[in-house]
């Protein structure tokens, strides 16, 4: 059963595109009872407000419940309201969470559930989170509580080509699909899925979506110009539920599109264009959230071609965004993507920090540096990014990758919650210090005043996985990384795998009991396992160049790319050490650059990532390295296989489409695993010469 | 100075475009004389003699010689003429070189150079001769010389697509720009690069065509059928110079373009297809040569899908072809290229043999089996293929790549002269026996009656290397293969390096001395550095995956593509032998089936493509297969360095706009020849552990 349409016709709801986390039953709990929305009409249409009504009246419709008028709102069961100050204790201070415009407070009592926000953003939230809750919003004890979130900047970066790109397709590291914003060279005439999508993530907790690649094209370009218009209409899909539109900008704009000779920051000329460029864009979008920038990151432009620092460059941007309250996001994936694989003294894990520490402080209050979570780039296991604890007085993103590139391309189940909460939750400065989620939020514990209460929060952007596929993301159950991610952006210290039950709830409502219990089988686990299966002890890559998919030990290891292992027939690993290596460990806070330096204190999933050792090395486990590497690809490719048993002692249980689905992908996840697990043990056997202790078959 | 027009705008020469080896200069001292040619008129219009006429007017014209009336053609200092029979000694017998309708005669007496043939297409190729003799046509001893190609059969195949290839782009394995025939969906309108092409191939020895790539997509298709008007506008600029056009038609025709529902080659309804289409083809042009077929092989369809054999389908097609006189060349490039890197058993050396050796004497004569020189694919160093002695009553065609898929993709200065030659010189059944041109012409010493004259021969075709570049081939020195490949269609036997020099005096008339020497000391033994600096000792591969270019050792290692090294800690090879591997050797003939089993007789340097031997394993030259490699690859690129030295040193000598070339290539391989060194050196001094015995650098 769909949803009947509304007066505004939202929720947009397409019948033949999977519903993901919002399927009509699971709104059952709240549409079948009596509902008052109360938002003072403060005169200014307001969009989210109509959304959260619209939403109100499509569920009550669909379940039997009843849209209560305002003026009558002490009769309903529940109450949904706009108020100048929320229901949480009397005196809260400001910066706490119930003054932070997207909190909500939900209320139990008396047989009625309330919720009120001080915005109808605050709002939206506390409604899907009755949806969340289900019947339990109805049912469970009395009481009171505040939600609000760990920082408001909770983005989604989209990789997706307007023009079809002649090596990546019409979306970059994209596994679902074609986009839902573009068509071969156009902005898609139907804009239906992003509506679709900005309700999915509104109940998931993103506030902000980037919408076209990093890598700008030619005809990328000309949004920012040209098609200015057509971005309008996309902003307008996502503005009903409070998603705010960002734009991935070239650096070379001036030159490309404004006929400049320079892009040189400093130069008037250019100056005076993004200006320009920027009030076109707010005099079209009023809400525009703000540019994000991938410049002098392979190939890309950017400031260094004028001698210009990054500072520079970003400061320029936000001078010309900052009467209008925008942002810039300035990554820092910035390294040498020519290096000599001869050198071994150059260290791409150095190069975020190396870039961007010394000009700490140096950048404008809304430039936002955005830094990958490692060093590298999105691994199944890499050390934290040391350069996310470096920029004290600089306001951070952490940046994600949702989309699985380097994680089995949404054909391999992987769910990953576990690895993202366990680096959001990694304490920089040693044990109960300060986290990865805390510095993103704005607090550093070194930061200056201004920081510590979040204000100079950078948040968290991630690289959507989301396409044209009918699943929205090829692999039905890569759903749930789409959906965590956003559960995360909210809140970072949420369990993983209570996100997880949560997308299932939501997701399945009222399924078979096994439906429960297989996505956990299969999925609670499935970072590990991948890891077990792929690369090994953090040494990384190992994937074959330019598709990142599947084995290829050496795939990088002779190239320009900085990614190298040095295994040869004694052993592997990239020494980082201060005393031998690259000298990379001394970029963390202790105690983690001493932990990092010891052979004797290294994590073991992290030994290859920091030591070269030989192949008889004991881990702390007590294994080897080469036995580890046999044991844990045997182990890997067991565990699939132990997860297709489980899937498929269940799939009869699952909705037919998703059945299907799932069943084709476990295929190729068994085919790829079984790869990974061959390529990599007979290229460390050949390597290394030293059998399997059990004596298994390695070829 | 460009040609000056004729009365029928032959020769085609466009200035802008490089002259190749047939610029205005080596005209001249033909075109200095008084010269007569006497064509009798049969009745019918012969393109071709007008041809003859056309090239000794502006020959002529341009060089301050005349064009003799017939009549007069006793005061002309040079005759040319067909004749019934030529001036060969009486009584030649049939079967004999005079009596072929491609030779010529050349005669030096009392003062006037005569040349005579039996047809134009001998004339023309007379009327090149002189030209390749320059002034020494004139001034040598007087005397009397008989020329014939040694098979009817010399073709170039091109591998360009009419619609650009998303992976494969315009021309498949092409590094000369884009295509001279098609651009971008469509036969160009202007063929002038077509018309001059068919002036140098004809000038070459070439006489037949294949004009469009053996992967058939569904636009190139089109060409069998609503094409075949454009694919008459290619064959006319071909015409003239008595070159004949091929397609590559796909074996999905039927289903594809004629709405059937299978391809089955015994399906009435599918003959008939064939038979038809094979009409309109002749019924347009009347001297087609006839069909490319890939079957079955690397996706493409084939008759294995209908349970038929090769001879099957090969022999419908020859049934459709034969009334019009046509040829089927049907490619032997079958093998497993799904092949599962685990399973040593598997070898796809052995395919092309396993295919078609037992269909032997199924095949109808109007059937060209098309087999590559070697087992693998085009590679640096590889065993000649045995398929080519195992089917003597077929007729056989051995396939070339003048196009350097596998030998620096024109970027690096390689002439692949003194390869063929060996290859084409091999002797099957040992010292003294039969060669490999030989059997391809036709003399496969265990042939039926038939083959022991030559008609049974299958002659010889190669991949193209043009494109529409300025220079033709990208490398300007890369003219000198395809020069060369023509050379050795029409006789195997030249000497390569006198074939080189040819093409210089051609080329470079009158040049500074400097230019010769350079030339030769550049590319006399280039194709030996290209070896010594990649794949060492017939190992083969070790090329970047898809692209072909630059090193990367484990690049097919794990593949799908059945192209191994099995390097690992202790040693490197494929053991293709009968005692232990794969029984590779025996599908020779003796000696080879000995001499390659043996490790005390297999050539060093293809010890690696028939054993898997230790490191430390002693070559016949003394040294062990580490040291060997690590000698040949610091050799190899001190060998570039000096040819780049050579070069500097008289790159002034050149033609301005070949000098820039060259001197941009040099760039480009010395940087990827030192890749090679030091990537080829890393791998294996990684996996042995063994220090090169002179202590130079690896990394």
């Amino acid at each position: 059963m769909s949803s009947p349409a509304t007066a505004t016709g939202f929720p947009v709801v397409d019948p033949s595109v999977h519903a993901a986390w919002l399927p009509d039953a699971a709104l059952a709990p709240l549409g079948s009872r009596r509902v008052a929305v109360v938002v003072p009409d403060g005169g200014a249409p307001d969009v989210v407000a109509q959304t959260v009504r619209d939403e109100v009246a499509a569920a009550t419709a669909a379940h039997g419940g009843a849209v209560v008028d305002p003026q009558q709102a002490g009769t309903a069961d529940v109450v949904l309201a706009v108020r100048a100050s929320t229901g949480a204790p009397a005196g809260a201070p400001a910066g706490s969470a119930a003054a932070d415009p997207e909190a909500f407070t939900l209320t139990r009592a008396l047989g009625m559930v309330t919720v009120t926000a001080t915005t109808s953003h605050g709002l939206l939230h506390g409604l899907f989170h009755l949806v969340r809750l289900g019947e339990h919003a109805f049912t469970d004890p009395d009481g009171t509580w505040t939600h609000a979130p760990t920082t408001a900047l909770r983005m989604l970066d989209h990789w997706d080509n307007v023009a079809v790109h002649p090596v990546m397709g019409q979306v970059e590291r994209g596994y679902s699909g074609g986009s839902i914003f573009y068509d071969d060279g156009q902005v898609r005439a139907d804009l239906t899925r992003v509506a679709q999508y900005s309700r999915l993530l509104a109940a998931s907790g993103i506030n902000r979506v980037a919408i076209n690649n990093v890598n700008v094209g030619p005809r990328e370009s000309l949004l920012l110009t040209d098609d200015l218009d057509e971005v309008a209409r996309i902003a307008a899909a996502f503005r009903p539920y409070g998603i705010r539109t960002h734009l991935s900008v070239s650096w070379a704009s001036p030159v490309r599109l404004g006929g400049l000779t320079t892009s040189d920051p400093l130069d008037e000329d250019v100056r005076a264009w993004w200006r320009a460029a920027a009030d076109r864009v707010w005099a079209t979008i009023p809400d525009f959230g703000g540019f994000v920038v991938k410049a002098d990151s392979e190939g890309q432009p950017g400031p260094f071609a004028y001698g210009r620092s990054h500072a520079d460059g970003a400061n320029m941007l936000a001078a010309a965004v900052a009467p209008h309250g925008g942002l810039v996001h300035w990554r820092a994936f910035v390294y040498d993507h020519t290096q000599d694989w001869r050198d071994r003294k150059t260290d791409r894990a150095r190069a975020a920090y190396d870039h961007f520490a010394p000009h700490d402080g140096e950048f404008a209050d809304n430039v936002i540096v955005q830094i990958k979570h490692g060093p590298l780039d999105f691994q199944v296991r890499e050390a934290v990014s040391p350069a996310i604890a470096a920029l004290p007085r600089t306001r951070l993103a952490a940046e994600f990758q949702v989309t699985t590139e380097y994680l089995g391309h949404q054909k391999h189940a992987v769910y990953l919650g576990r690895m993202w909460s366990e680096l959001l939750r990694f304490p920089y400065w040693g044990e109960g210090s300060a986290t990865m989620a805390d510095v993103a939020a704005g607090r550093h514990p070194e930061s200056d005043g201004t920081g510590g209460d979040g204000t100079r929060a950078g948040g968290f952007a991630a690289v959507s996985n989301v396409g044209d596929d009918v699943f929205w993301t090829g692999h039905p159950f890569a759903q749930a990384n789409l959906y965590a991610w956003g559960r995360l952006t909210w809140d970072p210290t949420l369990d993983p795998i209570g996100i997880l039950d949560e997308w299932v709830s939501l997701t399945f409502p009222g399924a078979d009991p096994r439906v429960r219990e297989t996505v956990h089988a299969v999925l609670d686990e499935s970072w590990e396992t991948y890891e077990r299966y792929t690369a090994p002890l953090g040494v990384c890559f190992m994937v074959k160049p330019h598709t990142h998919y599947g084995p290829d030990p050496d795939g990088y290891e002779y190239s320009p790319w900085g990614t190298y292992h040095f295994a040869d027939r004694d052993g592997v690993g990239v020494d980082r050490t201060r005393a031998t290596g690259t000298g990379f460990t001394g970029q963390y806070p202790a105690p983690w650059r001493d932990v990092y330096e010891s052979l004797e204190t290294v994590p073991d999933e992290l030994l290859l990532f920091f030591h070269h050792v030989p192949y008889g090395h004991v881990l702390r486990s007590g294994k080897t390295v080469i036995q580890h590497v046999y044991d844990t690809h045997f182990e890997g490719l067991e565990r699939v296989h132990a997860a297709v048993e489980a899937w498929q002692a269940a799939a009869d249980a699952f909705p037919p489409d998703v059945a299907e689905r799932v069943t084709e992908r476990f295929a190729e996840q068994v085919r790829s695993a079984t790869d990974w697990r061959d390529v990599v043990n007979t290229y460390f056997f050949r390597k290394s010469g030293i059998p399997d202790a059990a004596g298994r078959t390695i070829y």
